[in-house]
């Protein structure tokens, strides 16, 4: 399988690169990059991503908390939390994890953290500096990351054709936006397709490069992919499997076992973009740590 | 000539509608809207465009007034000017005149602007909010203008393959956008075509509309069209051409004389997409008085 890109391997590698920036930060002025995230409510999901990031967090040195709120929390007493956390100098980054419960508008949560502190890339500060060209925001983590394993795969972006499948907020549109950009390891001819596409399956095939994140289960087949072209599977899909212990196995958006003998390159799903994710959000913590202090 | 897309008389009815929010305005709550330009330096371009929007400004009933600097401005004196500007309440929309003198950064300068009063709708608030599907922003004028010219000619925008020539900040980014969002009159699958492309004819062919804003004269030819396509020309190139009074003339990104008898529809430049600019700006100043009183 010498045509995988291996998304650990990868992590580890950023991992390693982030965990150095920590030391510096430590030894040039001995700060420790603060992190927080706000969880409402016992969603498993999101209990296990937060549980997964804290742990990273503090492997590389992070100082790491998750202040838990009750389902009933109301937007006011989250956006006074948020106030705090923003005031707050030994906080660097302030994640709130999503999904938020209904009565709570996410776009007023994620548009009240502080620009500075928004490591997941959600304000639309940082959304906007993205799309404009300039460097100083942060950039969400799942298309940064899958950008990273691109770059580090020695994928050839400039001029390449990309196919992005979806136009969601934190995934296919801020991922559009990255490649777009007059800038080194962009240069992308990108198309987004979405629900309301046609030619789906000929768009994809005209991609050198496909990115699937439309969250549906294996929805890129065989037959939608240039023989030769790079392949990454950022969904995370639930499907029933009465074999599993839970009931249901988690699969992508790309047919891989299919796609994989004809891909020139090709994410594992998990081991792909997952992991990239978490690493993009320590770099990001660890940035707007330097940031505070420059 | 029935396939023209006619953006004087577009615009004109957009002005006659801005001119009924002005007066309900003034009806409701004494409020006039108030818009300053202002400008660096004696560019006779940026004289030109500012004299046109005041005059539109003054006949829809919008108090507008020009701030004129000297072209030695520095960066900190026009940042205190727009400071002013922020905060007087009579004043609803601010417009900085591109391009500034070069010690000048212009990214400062617009996000200088209150997001707010932003009414040409550069500050990466007002961009993310476009990118993210927040009608809560100002649009950028220009790509608005071209959205309203496809809706108001009856152009299907959704399921269309829309081919964006061209990455600017002004014009190509936001464009795509707007057409690429899940939302009524959007829904495009949107291709971003630039410089670095190649294939640029043929991906121009699959185009069910076409924009062209690379800023490169009669860069698009017949045989970049597909019959039937809607070809919108938002260039503005000047042309040597020793016949002229100025010793040039301003032509478009399209060759219009030849793409016109198999277009679906077109637009003439001048006349297409330049008037819709200023009624765009128009209506965003009203937009921000009426926002400012809800």
């Amino acid at each position: 399988m010498e045509n995988l890109i291996d998304g650990k391997a990868i992590a580890s590698r950023i991992h390693a690169e982030t965990s150095a920036t920590v030391s510096e930060l430590a030894a040039k002025s001995s700060l420790k990059p603060g992190l927080v995230f706000v969880r409402v409510g016992e969603d498993p999901a999101s209990r296990a991503y937060v549980g997964m990031k804290e742990k990273m967090a503090s492997e590389i040195g992070i100082d790491s908390r998750t202040i838990v709120l009750d389902e009933k929390t109301t937007q006011d007493e989250l956006l006074g939390i948020i106030a705090d956390l923003n005031s707050d100098t030994a906080v660097h980054g302030i994640l709130v994890q999503a999904p938020l419960p209904s009565h709570i508008d996410e776009r007023v949560i994620f548009s009240a953290v502080d620009p500075g502190k928004d490591v997941d890339g959600f304000h639309p500060v940082n959304v906007g500096k993205l799309m404009l060209g300039d460097t100083s925001g942060f950039r969400p983590c799942t298309p940064a990351g899958v950008h990273e394993l691109l770059i580090r795969s020695g994928v050839e972006t400039s001029g390449a054709e990309v196919v992005v499948l979806g136009r969601g907020n934190i995934v296919g549109k801020p991922m559009a936006a990255i490649l777009m950009q007059k800038a080194a390891h962009a240069n992308a001819t990108v198309t987004v397709v979405h629900s309301r596409s046609r030619n789906v399956a000929e768009s994809c095939r005209r991609a050198d490069i496909l990115i699937a994140a439309m969250g549906s289960a294996h929805f890129v087949k065989a037959d939608m992919v240039k023989p030769g072209a790079v392949v990454i599977d950022v969904g995370v899909n639930r499907i029933d499997d009465p074999s599993a212990k839970r009931g249901y196995r988690l699969v992508g958006d790309v047919d891989f076992e299919n796609i994989q003998p004809l891909a020139g390159m090709i994410t594992p799903n998990p081991g792909g973009v997952g992991p990239m994710t978490i690493a993009m959000l320590m770099h990001n913590t660890a940035l707007a740590a330097s940031r505070a202090i420059a």
